[in-house]
């Protein structure tokens, strides 16, 4: 029964310590891939009125502009103008912009599957140009090279992304959430992000909660008690042989 | 000479015929299509916010519903949140709609290649969602079907649909006109086919400018000067044999 719930406990603190960092299994990138790398072809597009995209010769920005030497807050959701994208998901990192500056973020990026000129059109209702930048994967293409596609043709969306954040340091993922389902908002916002970036700088039993302590505690007392036992019953055989 | 002027004035003519029934080449539909029969299996998604979607269903409305025992004018655009669209397009039909209702006209519907959220977000930001109904067709499918869609990936938005609009009574097309090119404004505004519609309720004659009015006038004189020399020829003969 001890040796059990050590097990049980050993699964916790496990589950915990992917918790620090963020993994989830949905994406072909994961903590560690280089994201640049991950996608060398692929370019995303600056939200930007139709007058300033044809004065741009519609410019793309490439990963390299995006990512190299900086650090890097993104988070992908399912659409502009859309519910738990315009009324949580934004507003989460919005809210928290100055946190994020604080902790030396370069950027923090708002990334959908819509053309750039939409995304301008959402970020100015949202009011969120000044804190965030918005980019748009017109052609889905960025999102399809991480495997974080999924068809929403079911919500009259059509090829869409899953809702994810990631941070991003030098190109390098330290960072990854993805939603299990694009409708919940879970993982993917701005506070658990703005967590986990707060416990990549500090010592481990620092970062910890007083719950988790006690956990740690406990697996420590089980593994104590397997050990007593056992060191017991060895004494013992040895006294009686 | 005279004859040759009299084929040119004649095509003149025909050509001045088709301009009043606003014939374009463009498209899989003409001027005498139905519209409905013409895709049978689409539907569009009327524009709504992303809370109206959920308590909706996600439902969407067929071109039956949309258009049958109805006298519809629908336009089409490349896409929400585009320049000619927003700032001409969409303002040539809102700021027309009286002219539109005191014509019978129960409808005016603005079409394009996106989502219905964002179109919801789009008609709002133009104020228009009184006087225009705006649908999506997210998948592009009912464009496809029109022969009516254009890969607009240069501009980066990936595949939409020409510039187009039509005047639709019961299914039937009475009017087409498609631009030659989407950043184009020429036919497909909301002044052309109100002059349009006006002129299909009007006898022909009564229609004409003063200049059309010139041509036909000169053509018929061609047409008298002909017949006129070929009788004296022939009375020549006659009198001379």
């Amino acid at each position: 029964m001890a040796s059990s719930a050590l097990l049980k406990r050993t699964g916790m603190m496990k589950s915990m310590v992917n918790g620090f960092q963020g993994l989830r299994a949905y994406a072909s990138v994961a903590v560690g891939s280089d994201l640049i790398s991950a996608a060398p072809d692929v370019s995303l597009q600056k939200a930007r009125s139709w007058d300033e995209g044809v004065s741009s010769k519609f410019a793309t920005t490439t990963l390299k502009d995006i990512f190299k030497d900086k650090k890097v807050v993104i988070f992908g959701l399912p659409g502009a103008f859309t519910g738990v994208c315009s009324a949580q998901h934004v507003p989460s990192y919005k809210n928290n912009i100055d946190k994020f500056k604080a902790k030396g973020i370069d950027s923090v990026i708002c990334v959908a599957v819509n053309d750039p000129y939409v995304m301008n059109g959402w970020a100015e209702k949202l009011q969120a140009k000044e804190a965030i930048e918005f980019y748009g994967d017109f052609d889905g293409s960025f999102h399809k090279k991480l495997d974080l596609s999924i068809d929403l043709s079911a919500a009259l969306l059509g090829p869409r992304s899953h809702r994810w954040s990631a941070y991003v340091v030098d190109g390098n993922i330290k960072v990854l959430n993805v939603e299990k389902a694009p409708s919940e908002f879970e993982v993917s916002g701005g506070d658990v992000i703005l967590d986990s970036i707060r416990r990549l700088g500090c010592p481990l039993l620092l970062l910890i909660t007083i719950e988790e302590h006690l956990r740690v505690f406990m697996a420590l007392a089980d593994v104590y008690i397997v050990c007593s036992f056992s060191f017991y019953g060895m004494m013992h055989l040895h006294s009686s042989s």
